[in-house]
């Protein structure tokens, strides 16, 4: 209880906190846009370092939370709880693809549903006890050796259920754009509402199992415990685990449409991969909502869907990105000192930066070897990743920047190879195109089998009187090889700067399954040529009827 | 004990039918080769399938027994069975893609040993058992319920057995070329001491079976028994197994040179991939070893390297070959009447066709429901798959055919299209190039992001003078549709056979890893194009340094 007490005055903190950011950003202002802005560069990317290790974490363990919750009412599924959570994950996936964030009624049944029932849970539960109708003490609690683990152990999962709500918050925070107007003022109300309700759900469950001495075991959830012995195995059980199941789902829910829209600032800031700036059309951010499923799924897989050991490097994540968002907003005032109460503003975000900064030092000090020291380690490697790619696109700018250009070398298609394995349409086509474009053509022959060798050689000057056939030895039977070398040969006759052209002559089959029945050469040419500096590539394709 | 000689007396009439076949096919004579040429191709391809088959499903069978000999010996490995066969398969495949054929030397200690410590086996098994020092019946006996399914059983071993052997009988009349000069004399000679070796060590093995009462069980294998009451547990007995696992082993590896050959029969005869035909630098066919090894792993993945189930299968395609070759033959001697004593040979020929023929028909119906209806269903459908290809690839021949063809239509790089994303130093080098091939250049810039698209339009006229630039809408931030759309516009216009020639700028980042910073639309782009009629892709790649 007294840790109960503890988390929700940290609760009460974390959303005075936030409303002062909403104010100060009424158009979005995520621990990574605050830190950046307030603190520079290297604090805001540490934020978004552990924000994007957050929302990762939160799909993982709402989801296997939210299975364990269908698993304590049919434990025959255990065994398929890995399944289970995949299956959920893909499901929240499609339809974040199919771009549900808009749809917010869709939504508000769930919400409402999984409120209504949980606070039905707690009502009933505490007027039955004090009415003594129901047996108190289970004898489960005797199997327990110490009360050291147990006492942890609920500190964790109390810390579990904190952070999943606190990461709501910070989602309000991050999209108050998305508020109708005025916007700034709902995303207050909506932070202030949902404080309370989580606030008051969480002492009243925590307040429950203490009174009837419930413990977390292994196949059973605390919840599920707790409305069996409430509401025993009737329906009202089962309403119970289906909001859970609800609730949790949507928590994760909340991760899909901010892990993309948190790394759509990064890549437009360049520091992640441009491809998740991509709207698709239906306005979402695929790429971000792909990214996310599949990394949260890796980790359901890595840990067997049992995701009680990554609460404590998601709570230091979670903790990491708050202590610098407050700390930041503490600095914008102390800057700017805007307003008559910039100094009461001042002293809320400091206090929060103080209590949520605490946390994550006592979390990362006493659960260092639990698993704390992989976010120690992960986040300077995410940083190092985010400057990396920043490196990359700033040297890719550079090197195509016009920046002092005065002209640019000519260049023009004069030398053109012809790759040939037959006398046929395919290829007379693409001589014919080879003619249009330059007078400096030369035909090569690969001799793999020297049987179909003779029979080009023979056929040519029956065709083809004008272009000269150049027969390439392949000791070894590759086409590859010989092709490269005398490429190379032609080069070193060339001056450095000038191009060279192979002309690819390829018939493409009616069929995609009659690919299987060719050689793929001409494929595996344009591959390697690709890498090939001053050469361009050029496919004449016949395209075959049947 | 009657079966046994049953199939002794098989193996020496199917021996001496392919005396003659080697005899008549000194160049190599496979039930293929005989069956089409005797029989017409329906039959060749029939026989065909048939061994395909075979030779996948004697991998399959051969190492799983092989790797039940392995856990017969040490039962703890027992549940990585199916990892073992694997790994054993892909041990096979490396070794015969590295060229082991060739390497008789290497093989011939493993043959040595197998037949040396079998024969010992028995001579010992023998002894013992008439000096009477050894305990007879076993109780493990009294166990089973009827005879009947206990006989089934053997006979199904036996057959097994029996259709390894046999499979080695075809591969030394199918391979006759690959024997030392004079090939048919020595190939013969191998097959009656290799028949006359297996046919002895068969009936000697059934016969210790039969005296010391051994059933096979579950967990471990017949001989594995034997030899543990012959030998007890001590190194004779591990010998044995060692012995049996290698000779398997062996077995196994005869379809690794079987399979690719016959493939490459097949695909010569454009009733395969061609890819079948390649012949890699080390002159192994290394895709019908590499096919032959997916295809066998598939199948002990399939039945958890428990393979009894696909014997009778096995027995039935075996049988089928066996049948037409030895049809074949008979065929072959009554129409060229060639040599005096031709008739002598058609009626060896004939008793073998007659014997293996009643062989396959009783299997066939006795087996049906127990999965020889499989055979029945699949080889047909081999068969329609072997016409099918063949079809392609005579559709594809008489397309790029040549005759009667008097001219070609000409063929220019007239129209030229380059899409644009930016101004920047690679599209100028690309349009630099654009403008050696052709006067007629349009620029195309997809307004995906209506930002870019206006710096586009800006710098445009500053770099580029002489190249109108058009912009295309795209509503639903695709980038591929709008394109395709312009381009069928353009080709609108265009008479019939003109080919539009699409010119793709694109920067190759220095590193690979930095492909996954940038997007892929020009290898999308690429991708569609090659499947549109006249359309040449041009690809002018802009190398970064860094």
């Amino acid at each position: 209880m007294p840790i109960a007490l503890a988390i929700a005055t940290l609760l009460v903190i974390v959303v005075s906190s936030y409303f002062q950011t909403i104010r100060a950003y009424p158009k979005g202002g995520g621990a990574y846009i605050v830190a950046r802005e307030n603190l520079g560069l290297y604090a805001g990317l540490l934020a978004a370092a552990a924000l994007l290790v957050g929302y990762i974490l939160t799909v993982a363990v709402s989801i296997s939370a939210g299975v364990a919750a269908i698993t304590s009412a049919l434990p025959a599924l255990y065994p398929f709880r890995v399944w289970l959570c995949l299956g959920l994950i893909a499901f929240i996936m499609l339809a974040n693809l199919r771009g549900v964030r808009e749809s917010g009624t869709l939504f508000s049944v769930p919400t409402y549903l999984f409120i209504f029932s949980f606070y039905l849970l707690i009502v009933v539960g505490l007027v039955r006890y004090f009415a003594g109708g129901v047996p108190v003490a289970r004898a489960k609690a005797v199997a327990i050796p110490t009360v050291q683990p147990v006492t942890v152990f609920f500190i964790l999962r109390a810390f579990a259920s904190g952070c999943t709500a606190l990461t709501g918050i910070e989602a309000i925070s991050d999209g108050v754009p998305a508020f109708k107007p005025p916007e700034a003022v709902n995303a207050s109300k909506t932070l202030l509402w949902m404080g309370g309700i989580l606030t008051s759900l969480f002492l009243g469950i925590t307040m429950l199992a203490y009174l009837y001495g419930v413990v977390p075991s292994k196949g059973e959830t605390v919840v599920s415990e707790l409305a069996r012995i409430v509401f025993g195995n009737g329906p009202l059980y089962y309403l119970i685990q289906l909001a859970t199941v609800l609730g949790l789902t949507l928590a994760a829910n909340t991760s899909f449409a901010d892990f993309p829209r948190l790394s759509w600032f990064l890549a437009r800031d360049r520091f992640l991969p441009r491809q998740l700036m991509n709207l698709g059309d239906r306005l979402v951010f695929s790429n971000g909502i792909i990214l996310l499923s599949v990394l949260s799924s890796l980790l359901v897989i890595v840990f067997h869907g049992n995701t009680h050991a990554l609460i404590p490097l998601y709570a230091v994540g979670v903790f990491v990105s708050f202590t610098l968002s407050q700390t930041g907003m503490v600095r914008r005032w102390l800057t700017r000192r805007e307003g008559k109460r910039w100094w009461l503003s001042a002293a809320i975000n400091g206090l929060g930066a103080l209590t949520t900064g605490m946390v994550m030092v006592i979390v990362a000090v006493t659960k260092f070897a639990q698993g704390a020291w992989i976010v120690v380690l992960l986040l300077p490697i995410i940083i190092a990743m985010f400057l990396e790619i920043n490196h990359h696109y700033r040297a890719v700018a550079a090197q195509l920047s016009l920046e002092g250009v005065q002209e640019l070398p000519s260049l023009s298609a004069s030398k053109v190879i012809v790759p040939v394995a037959g006398v046929h349409r395919g290829v007379l086509h693409a001589l014919q195109y080879a003619r249009s474009i330059s007078t400096d053509i030369t035909a090569v022959c690969v001799d793999v089998d020297p049987a179909v060798t003779e029979r080009v050689r023979e056929r040519w000057p029956q065709w083809v009187s004008d272009i000269p056939l150049v027969t390439l030895p392949s000791p070894y039977r590759s086409t590859l090889e010989p092709l490269m070398d005398y490429i190379e040969q032609v080069e070193q006759n060339n001056g450095p700067d000038d191009v060279i052209t192979v002309l690819l002559p390829e018939f493409v089959p009616a069929r995609w399954w009659h690919h299987l029945l060719h050689n793929q050469t001409a494929l595996l040419i344009r591959m390697v040529l690709h890498y090939r500096r001053n050469t361009v590539v050029i496919n004449v394709p016949y395209h075959l009827e049947k």
